[in-house]
């Protein structure tokens, strides 16, 4: 029999059901080490105990400094709004348990650092649920890069487009308040960077612009309430040495949820968006007749790591296998297996380069990473 | 407490993946009145088995005829190949069994009509696995025509291509044997004409051509064996007196599964692809100068009756989502709510269609359905 | 000083704009052993003459039966409506006159063989106006069947739909009468056919729908007249043995002009659409985890034998430039230099389909061609 | 008889070929108020003549200082390399002559002011080829912008992605010489700047990265030569206060020709591309459930100022369209018509933001236009 990997949930919102979702769809779709067990969820009582009920979780608990002092857990999750997830994490890593935070790791490059450390000193691991990497056409894409199939690397364009501010009327929530780490540089820039940075190399500098269109929305009692977040902003970056530029809002009508890039290079380009996250488009300099801009349905077995658990060619997946494949490799790697996850550091390096385009943006000039 | 509803599995496959997952998913997803329970799962001892570990089966079973006696079973899924379908459906029903059958519901119009009067003497729940209708863009479709939304239709053109048979290393399997139902008038014929009658209405007349490309191929052995099914269709046909055209294929190479429509009204016209499920692409006769295709991505919440349980906009489902609504609507019928499914009179009216179009192939003359 | 070719054209309508234009674009841009003199045009007298002053036509008539007779006139050019093409391209011919016809080449089988009949007994070039084969694309996709690039082909689907009779209010027109040869088939129907058998081969049989959707339009005084023609078709047919689907319409909402197609063969597979008509979508069966449909943008020196004349990759062609390489070939073949045009006989063999199509749909059978 | 306007060409290239013919078909598809004459082409004799005789220019030269002083000329056309764009084009001026400059007007904002100044003193007119304002799609777009349909502007992007230095084979040429203005800023970066400020407003300030991927081509005898100019820039704009990023390259490898741009509004969006240059993307905040980027076919008659010259709906123009309809736009002011043509003024407004992107990526630092 298996060993139990027990997990801790901090957090009852969406992501806390796609993370309970993951474990239970990873244990049965892939041969795991381990198995995973919910043994805990966290948050105000009647939120933690509708998700318990629904997905299972054997206790719940209201206050999260108990649950990640825990010695029966083995992982603590931690799906808190952004403002808190370094707090948490360097209090979980620092009890000695194992976690896995929701992006960004931090509000800041300093208090990343802080997770980075108590980390390494406890010896225990760590993971940042950049789930994006887990997508199989990105996965292939990143193949693609690192095996030269490019050739040299010219340029890069990444965005991460939604539209969910563009409605006037929308509320007031935590995503809208800085004090809750709310804003568009840490919720999407954190993906795109990362993104970025997991493809291409490390962000060297940066320049940018950070805005706000909407200055004040209605509170859950009608009442307007200053919005003091950004909505959008716009880089200009160095990758690796390669140039390229970043753009990511809330307020980019009709694209509800675009993320993407293109990267240029000698030998080849890639294309890629979520809108159609199964695919990929791929240029290579083959052919001279007959070069063009491929689409690769990347569903076929063979073509990606996950392909043999699911339906086959031309069935795509959606946004949350993106997870489960995320917790596959993290209950993997718990169970000692060998498995790439999104490290602490990883977290940091990215956070760094969210730190320094708001610091480019502010003294309106160019800042290093 | 809920009550619970008792599943019997027949089948071990892909399907029987898809559908355990969905009962489980739709479970943790939806507000349902009754709560699945996996009871038993039956096909060969050790596949059975490794399927009740990965999802928790309680007991698995190698006869199915045993299985659909069972009194303790509400529901029993038949996931086996084709060919067997109606035989177990029929066994099920006419043991007070309510029964959800993967698609066709037969092999042919006789074999579903005795499912359907089975059914009916029993007085018992059966359903159809015609999961595409459960893809949201397909909902809001059926919708807008229902709305009147493209005014008179002109003219419908369907298709379902995929290319997995174009390798001709490809081994045999039961897909490939008349004698399991193996081809690709059941397989995707079905799905093909129960969209067709499910978004437009009855097919009434049909001329078609049914053709193999290639009649040979390796068993596991590696010795040859003939392929006595056909690997595509073209058809011309009328529905609800709306001229179109038909096609599938299991040989269209480079379209790994690309099952789509489009459909022309007097007022508007509607199109979509399984490749870009998440998405319908509408045209309306509006104001003049801006009249346009439009793609709507069928993602937020208001614009289908799931879209609260899932993430948000713009981030789209996959193929298992299809399953786990179908399962859900199942489950509520069980427990006494509304909902729609695709019943078996559905199935026997898709069979006899299916059934028109092998006729008129072979006598290279129209028929009637 | 190269010699002249003096041409008479009959007709005042947008397809006399865009021959005269194609003749002196022609002589502008590529090397031809002639030179086109646009010697007199043929129409009603105000139009005749407002055509000539705009395009430099040296002469007008009115009478196109002294035209035809002309012996200093080196090619009649057809721009008439459809309904007095054969007749006065026979009349041509039989005078001794090269002849470029516009589509379709006569109203029926018989009358495009009296055509043929007359010029090959008078020993005169004719060609008919299948300008779409002029399209650098369409040219690239005939070569790579020719070549073998897509192995054996498997099934075919070829449309054309526009939308320009949505529109109730919509007056009435010669292309709405069936004595002036103004419906679907003839117009729309000539050029499918001989898309698919200059890209594939002859039509075998053929089954159909043919239909009208709206009955009666207004004339210029706002007198409501009978519409006798067809505005879409669907048929059914077998070419050199490959299955395919046919489908043209009038009242494609949403369609302004899609003419397109896909073929699949056992190693790859072309779609085409002139909608973007500088592109030509390939799949080939190549490298097994990049397999995907590529974009070519057939505009590249060394792409197509136009593309030095033109404007570089990437700069994409309009409609009328497939005019000016017709003219081009027409006028090559007159000065005695090898050129492929569409022939009479190609526009005889187009002719004999649209009638087994029409003879198909009445009698509700399959017809030979 | 309408007044002739005698054109005197500088130039023998490609521009010079696409200018010519824009003239003749100008005056053969619109009503204009003057008849264009083709009076003397300028450059190497042997070029020139050749020229001549395929286009019909009445004379040739090979000093276009002595052209530009001829009296009997009513308009200079300057096709030469950038590099002496705004010596002839000041000089042209200077001698009274209207003048009609390709892009850019001169290769630094000193030398485009030196121009936009001698007009001003002589009183004539003055136009810059920015033909991309005549795409059709592009018309529709300004007017739905100008009309506020797209609400307050968000941010924007734009790229003019080209690939043909990809090859790195391909040889020495002009454009690959800076003392020629041969690079990626004047050349795509022109076009790109013109685009923003026609459609959005003033480019306020700019940061940028500035590169050259291949340092080294051979010429025509094989020898390798330096190449001193850059093949692609990113750049960070403030364009009226909206946010936004540019990108240019010759090196985009994949990209044959892709100019395009996407602005976001708070009530709409607007995308383009020339590689479908006749649609345009728009999506609007209209009726919720159906919201979504529609496809217009700016083709239609009332669609845009110039669709009933041409051939009607869905009958897309190509680039050379683009000369036509600036052509027929200045040969309307030399008749004393209004016509909105690109001004010298607004040439020099875009050389002062080359000069700027330049001086930045330089300095590393953001720098005021």
């Amino acid at each position: 029999m298996r060993r139990q990997v027990r997990i801790g949930l901090i957090g009852t919102g969406k992501m806390a059901r796609a993370h309970g979702h993951a474990y239970l769809t990873a244990a049965r779709f892939f041969q795991l080490p381990v198995e995973p067990r919910l043994a805990v969820v966290c948050g105000s009582r009647e939120r933690a105990e509708t998700l318990a009920r629904a997905f299972g979780w054997e206790e719940t608990a209201t206050d999260w400094r108990c649950v990640v002092e825990r010695a029966d857990l083995d992982l603590i999750d931690v799906c808190t709004p952004t403002g808190s997830h370094g707090e948490i994490a360097a209090a979980a890593v620092g009890a000695g348990r194992a976690v896995l935070c929701e992006k960004p790791l931090a509000s800041s490059g300093q208090q990343a650092e802080a997770v980075v450390r108590a980390a390494a000193s406890a010896g225990v691991l760590g993971a940042v649920v950049f789930n994006y990497r887990y997508v199989p056409a990105i996965r292939q894409a990143r193949d693609l890069i690192a095996a030269g199939r490019l050739g040299d690397l010219r340029h890069l364009e990444f965005h991460f487009l939604q539209d969910w501010l563009t409605d006037e009327a929308r509320p007031m929530s935590w995503r809208l308040r800085a004090a809750q780490g709310g804003g568009v540089v840490l919720d999407l820039g954190s993906h795109l960077v990362d993104l970025v940075q997991h493809l291409v190399g490390p962000v060297g500098r940066v320049a940018a612009i950070v805005g706000r269109s909407i200055g004040e929305r209605a509170d859950e009692q009608g009442e307007p309430q200053p919005v003091d977040v950004e909505d959008h902003f716009q880089a200009l970056v160095e990758v690796a040495g390669v140039p390229g530029t970043l753009a990511a809002s809330r307020v980019a009508s009709g694209d509800r949820c675009s993320f993407g890039f293109q990267i240029h290079g000698s030998r080849g380009s890639l294309r890629w968006d979520f809108q159609r996250l199964n695919d990929l488009e791929l240029y290579l300099e083959d052919e001279p007749a007959l070069q063009g801009w491929r689409r690769i349905s990347v569903t076929r077995p063979g073509a990606h790591p996950w392909a043999e658990a699911w339906w086959g060619a031309g069935h795509g997946l959606g946004y949350e296998e993106t997870f489960v494949h995320l917790m596959a490799a993290v209950l993997r790697r718990l169970g000692g297996e060998e498995a790439e996850i999104p490290t602490l550091e990883e977290g940091l390096r990215c956070q760094r380069v969210l730190d320094a385009m708001v610091a480019a943006a502010r003294g309106r000039t160019w800042a290093a990473v």
